[in-house]
C-alpha cells in the first residue's frame, strides 16, 4: 500500500482538437504535473509535459488519429515514469450529462448508458469524451472515475432562463438552456468565497472569454442566468462559432441551400463567428493585424459589442451589477478586450482604470466605479481535482470501510 | 378635375390574416376614414369601417378567402360610397425590399419585379403583400403607388450591428440584420422632433411591443442597433414568435424530428413564443389569468425579462440611454408590462412611478430617474401617408409638369 503523501488524482479535460490533463496530489491538491497534447486528429499533434515548476518535462512530435491516441499516449507517458501507480482518481469534464446528471458522480455502468443515450444533446463534444472515459477505464480498472459536468453551475437557474418558449414537446425531448463553463464559475466562485465575506449578497457576472466564451450571472452565490442554451454555439459570438441567432438566419441557410442540419452545425461551430469575418481565428492575430485591417477591426468591434450587451442583458436579469470578473484565455489576457468592453458602461456603473486594466491587476476598475471590475485566473482541471475529491470524501463518510486507497493501481 | 381639399391618400397595412386601411385628407394628412378586415382565410371574417369621430360606418363578417378578396372587397366599399374617386395615391406597408428597396418609393414595374425576387427573404409576408398592390393596381391604374419598407428605417446601422458573423456566402446571398417596425419607430421619432428641439443628441429606446415585438435604439437621430434580424421573428419572444435562439436549438428541433425547414419555419412562428408556455397569444388573456395560473405568470415573466434584458443590451449598444418610448398596442395599454419591465432597472437609471404609470399619463417616470420613460402611441398608417405625400410632392419638384391631381381615378 502507498503512503498517504503519495497519492494523486488525475484529471482529463478533452477539447474538439485537444487533450489537457493534469495530476494533483490528492491532500494538498497541489497540482505535480501536466501537460496538453494539441493536434489531435490533425497531420502532426505535439505533447508538451510540465512539473509543479513549469519545468518541460517532454515535448514531442507525433500523430494522433482520434481521441483514443492521445489517452494512450498519457497513459504510457505515466507508466514509463512510473506515475501510474499513483493515481486514486480520475476526474473528468463532461459537456453535458443532460437533465438528470449535473452534480459531479461517479461514472458507473448505468452514467455511462445514459451519457451514451444523450450523445444527440452534444454531438460535437460527448463521442470524444465518452471515448476518453473507455480508454482510461480500460487502463485504471481499479479507481474511482469521476465525471464533472459543465452544465452543474446552471442547474438551478428560474424557468425563464432555463427553457425555451417553443412547443412543450421539445422540451420532453430535451432541449432546454443548460449553460456550459459550469468548472470555470464554479472555480471562480470558490475564490471569491475564500477571499470574502459576503460575496453571496452581491450580484455578480463572470465572463468566461477564450475561444468558447459566454457569461454567467450569480445572484445568492446561485447561477440564475448564462448566455450558452442548449449547446456551446450559443449567446456571445465566438472565435468559431456564430451566437445567438435570429431563427429566420437559419432556416434561410437550409432553404437557400443544399445543405443538411449535420453540415450546417459544422459550419456554424468551426467556420462561423470572429473567423468568418477577419479569416483567422485568432484573437491574438486579431489584436495585432486590427489597426491596418478593416476586417480585422470588424471583428474586434463586434466581439467587444456583443459582450457588452450581453453583460448589461445579464445585469438586467439580476437586477443590478455589483462585481463583474473576466477570465478565461482572453478575459484574462487582453487589457484591449477588457478596455474596449467596458468603454461607455458608465450607464450603468461600470468604469475601468486604464492603467490598472494594462497591468492586468486584480481589480481593474476606478474607485469611483460602482461595480468593482476583476480579472481572475481560471482552473477549471483545479476544479474538477477537488471535485473528484470531493466524491471520493463523500464514498468514505458513506461506507468507512472504503478507501480510496484499497484501489490504486500498481503497474 | 378634383378641387384640392377632395384629395386623399389611401394606406394599406396587411398582417398575416388582417387588412387595416385608412384614407388621409392629402393636404391636412387627417384621417378621414379606416378600417379593418379581421380574420382573412378563416371560416369567418369581419369588416368595420368607421368615420374620423369614430363613427362605425360599418360592421360586416363574410368569408374572406385571402388577402385579394378582402383588397376587392374595400375596394367595393369605395366605390359604393363614392371615396373611389378621390384617391390620389396609394401607400403600402412592405416588411422587406432586400438590401436594395429601403426609402419609400413609387411602385413600378422594376420595383415589382425585384420584389417578386425577394419573396424567399420574407416568405411569410410578402406574397399577400405583393398580391394585396396587384388587385389596387389593377382597380387604380392611373395613380401613384408607393411602397414604403419596415426595414427603412434601419438602413444606416453600423456594420456589427448590420451582418451576421456567419460565412460570407450567406451575406452575399441576402442574409444580413434588416430589423422591421421601421414605419413604427420612423412616426415615434417624427413626433418626438415636433416635441422637442434637441432630440438627435439623445440616446433613445423605442420598445414597440405588441403581438410582434421589437425594439430599436436611436442615436443622433438614427437607428442604430435592433432586436429584429433578417427576419420579423428574431429578437424578443413574441405571441407566437419564439425571437432569438441558440443555433444549437434549432438544429437540434430538425435533428430529433422529421420536419423539414419550412415546417419548423410555421412552428416557431405560430405555435412558439407566449402561446407556448401560456396556450394562449393573448397578453390581455395572460394578465387576467396571471394570479392563479402558473403558466401565464411563466409567460408574463419571460416576456417581460426577455425585454428588460433587450433594453439594457441596446442601452449598452447606445453606450447610454436618455429616454426609453413604450408603443405598440401592449407597450401602449398594458401599465403591468411596463410596470414589471422597469422593475429594478434603477442600475442603469431606470425608475417608474407607479401612479403615473397606472395612468399611461405620457411621461411615467419618477423625477429622480435619470432615464426619461415615456408612453406615446404609434401611427404606421399615418407614417405611410406622409411617406406617401413626401413621395407626390418630390414628383412634383422634379418634374413640374406632374400633378398628383392628374392621376385621380374616376368612378
Amino acid at each position: 500500500m502507498q503512503s498517504i503523501k503519495e497519492h494523486f488524482v488525475l484529471v482529463l479535460n478533452s477539447g474538439s482538437s485537444s487533450l489537457k490533463f493534469a495530476i494533483y496530489h490528492y491532500h494538498t491538491m497541489h497540482r505535480q504535473w501536466s501537460g496538453v497534447i494539441n493536434g489531435i486528429g490533425k497531420a502532426s499533434g505535439t505533447m508538451k509535459i510540465s512539473d509543479s515548476h513549469h519545468h518541460q518535462l517532454r515535448t514531442s512530435t507525433q500523430h494522433y488519429r482520434n481521441i483514443a491516441d492521445a489517452a494512450t499516449a498519457i497513459i504510457l507517458w505515466m507508466k514509463e515514469n512510473k506515475k501510474y501507480c499513483l493515481i486514486s482518481a480520475i476526474g473528468y469534464r463532461l459537456v453535458q450529462g443532460g437533465p438528470e446528471h449535473r452534480i459531479p458522480e461517479i461514472i458507473t455502468e448505468k452514467v455511462l448508458v445514459d451519457l451514451k443515450a444523450l450523445i444527440f444533446l452534444a454531438p460535437n463534444h460527448l463521442p470524444e469524451e465518452l471515448s476518453l472515459i473507455d480508454t482510461f477505464l480500460i487502463a485504471f480498472p481499479k479507481i474511482k472515475h469521476v465525471a464533472c459536468f459543465d452544465t452543474n453551475f446552471h442547474r438551478d437557474m428560474p424557468d425563464q432562463n432555463k427553457y425555451y418558449p417553443l412547443p412543450i414537446k421539445y422540451k420532453e425531448q430535451g432541449l432546454m438552456r443548460y449553460g456550459f463553463h459550469g468548472l470555470s464559475y464554479e472555480y471562480i466562485m470558490q475564490k471569491l468565497n475564500q477571499q470574502h465575506a459576503f460575496i453571496d449578497q452581491k450580484k455578480i457576472i463572470i465572463a468566461h472569454l477564450g475561444s468558447g466564451s459566454s457569461m454567467a450571472a450569480v445572484s445568492a452565490g446561485i447561477g440564475v442566468d448564462t448566455t450558452m442554451g442548449i449547446s456551446p454555439m450559443g449567446g456571445l459570438v465566438m472565435a468559431t462559432r456564430c451566437g445567438d441567432l435570429d431563427p429566420g438566419a437559419i432556416l434561410f441557410m437550409l432553404k437557400m441551400n443544399d445543405i443538411t442540419p449535420e453540415e450546417l452545425d459544422v459550419e456554424l461551430s468551426e467556420d462561423a463567428g470572429i473567423k468568418a469575418i477577419a479569416g483567422t481565428a485568432d484573437m491574438r492575430d486579431i489584436l495585432k493585424r486590427r489597426n491596418s485591417d478593416k476586417l480585422a477591426e470588424d471583428a474586434f468591434t463586434l466581439y467587444c459589442t456583443q459582450a457588452k450587451k450581453f453583460i448589461a442583458a445579464l445585469a438586467a436579469s439580476l437586477g443590478g451589477l455589483d462585481l463583474l470578473i473576466f477570465t478565461g484565455g482572453i478575459g484574462e489576457n487582453s487589457f484591449e478586450i477588457r478596455e474596449r468592453i467596458c468603454a461607455d458602461m458608465d450607464f450603468m456603473g461600470l468604469k475601468i482604470d486604464h492603467c490598472l486594466n494594462l497591468r492586468s491587476e486584480k481589480i481593474i476598475s476606478c474607485q469611483s466605479s460602482k461595480v468593482c471590475i476583476r480579472v481572475m485566473e481560471t482552473n477549471e482541471e483545479r476544479m474538477i481535482a477537488m471535485h473528484t475529491k470531493s466524491i471520493l470524501l463523500a464514498c468514505e463518510e458513506i461506507d468507512p470501510k472504503f478507501s480510496m486507497h484499497s484501489g490504486v493501481e500498481t503497474a
